[in-house]
């Protein structure tokens, strides 16, 4: 099992790495920066991905056996509507149509619920659930899903594409909740948030990438939820955190109005991930306080550097 | 209204001309190949579709306020997994963010009913039958479709898509139903056929092109069926053809295996199509025998050319 994974420095990918060297494939990774230290065990390759020729290139040197596709413009909050979701589709079909061209015999690539339709209010699921994206990021994701699924059929390639709901945990951006609410409690400020009633679906970025990897060396075909099935109150969480850091008093829910359009509920049904025979190894509680944990010895850390 | 209209040479393009000059607009075409014999009214642009930067500079250069694009891969057979989809669904973004980045207003491209589930046998609805297309072809279509309306509702910009059912009529490229049965009559060979038995929305190409430039003129967003709404089926179609030409002897019925995956029933619902104020041009009969009479001149005109 030949492995090329893509966006290895990214969230997801970067706790990919260590279930695939579990896995004993021969892992190859693709990036747009120059390797920089290497990490034992995979063979790094600097190529940009939205150059069409140099993954050609790369793809006939490696012909890896099994492709797991992270990479794609992910800056908080510019993404959903970010033009580069157009140049990301194009470049996600490219390197689709060149793993098939070598001989790739599987494929798992990262999606998301915003594919959905959000207005039901309904648990999220796979074969039932209408695709009707609302935003750009969501409808790019969407159509390329279309396309993986139809370009791998033909190629007789087997395919499996992850659709991926709320998640957390060490090397999250900064600016996104969990982290937010956690370095501004521990910078000492009040950590400012909405209502907080929205009902979401966390899942910490570990099991995330487990999930993935247990996709890519199973053979289930299509679209899987890589979600929990359990929904939890944004509030929720924000109280988990300020409590686990002592300091409830720094939460302020309601401080900060609702974003347009974002919906009540959004849980994804996990039964199809589950009977895989996958079980995320962390508790939303357990995820938290590990996360906390690890923001507050990077916090420390950083004070250290900046002493 | 200044419009940028792609394959103006195509089966539709070229009957959607005169209705695009009727309409009094500043009509542009673009074509791969260098304009040959000027078409009266309309300024020939000889530009690569597949070439994202000839596409645009071209687009600088005109600034259309409205685009219809008709030009993709339609060889008869191969279309449907042709990997030219793929390259045509990537140009087709480049066309539309060109478009929008230089100010476009309304943009109305053509889809296809193979967007659609196919499995219910019920009537295609817009809002209603799940896009679910089987094939590279209509899942390249629906991916286009749901990118060009997250992408025009982006830029403020007004866009309609319509799902074409079965064209017929003069130019039909010659290896498709109508044509062959009618040419191979023409040359005293008997039409053979699969059993006719499956129920198809046919449209005379005139109407299906008029269609067009009525959605392109009008502001009603999103998807619409350009159908006849009437199911008809393809033994009918045949027998008509025979019959207009006195030999419905040469109609063998049952002669060839029926394409697999061929649904039973395609309809599409017109009702969207036809609160646009459209009225079709052609019933069945008429347009059948406007096309039988255009190949029995063309084919007249062919062998005058032979001898």
């Amino acid at each position: 099992m030949k492995v090329l994974l893509t966006g290895p420095s990214g969230f997801i990918g970067r706790h990919a790495i260590p279930y695939l060297q579990t896995a004993g494939c021969e892992l190859h990774t693709v990036d747009i920066r120059p390797p920089g230290d290497a990490v034992p065990g995979t063979r790094q390759h600097a190529v940009d991905l939205l150059d069409a020729r140099g993954v050609r290139e790369l793809m006939k040197e490696i012909r890896p056996s099994h492709l797991l596709h992270f990479a794609w413009c992910v800056t908080p909050g510019a993404f959903w509507r970010s033009p580069d979701n157009v140049r990301w589709l194009q470049a996600s079909l490219d390197l689709i149509v060149a793993f098939l061209d070598c001989g790739g015999k599987r494929s798992v690539i990262a999606g998301t619920c915003a594919e959905y339709d959000w207005t039901s209010g309904e648990i999220l699921r796979e074969h039932y659930t209408p695709v009707r994206p609302s935003s750009l990021y969501g409808a790019s994701k969407a159509a390329l899903q279309m396309m993986h699924a139809r370009l791998a059929s033909l190629a007789g390639s087997s395919f499996a594409w992850g659709r991926i709901f709320h998640l957390y945990g060490p090397f999250e951006p900064e600016s996104r909740l969990v982290p937010s609410v956690i370095r501004s409690i521990l910078e000492g400020h009040v950590a400012k948030c909405t209502h907080g009633r929205q009902v979401r679906d966390f899942m910490h970025v570990d099991d995330v990438a487990r999930a993935f990897v247990t996709l890519l060396c199973d053979s289930t075909e299509g679209v899987v939820n890589v979600a929990s099935g359990q929904g939890v109150e944004i509030a929720e969480v924000a109280r988990l955190i300020a409590d686990m850091l002592g300091r409830p008093d720094l939460l302020c829910l309601g401080a900060l109005p609702e974003a347009a359009g974002d919906p009540p509920t959004l849980v994804g049904d996990a039964q199809r991930l589950h009977s895989l025979g996958f079980v995320p190894a962390f508790s939303l509680e357990d995820g938290l306080r590990e996360t906390v944990s690890w923001w507050t010895r990077r916090s420390a850390g950083q004070s250290d550097v900046v002493c």
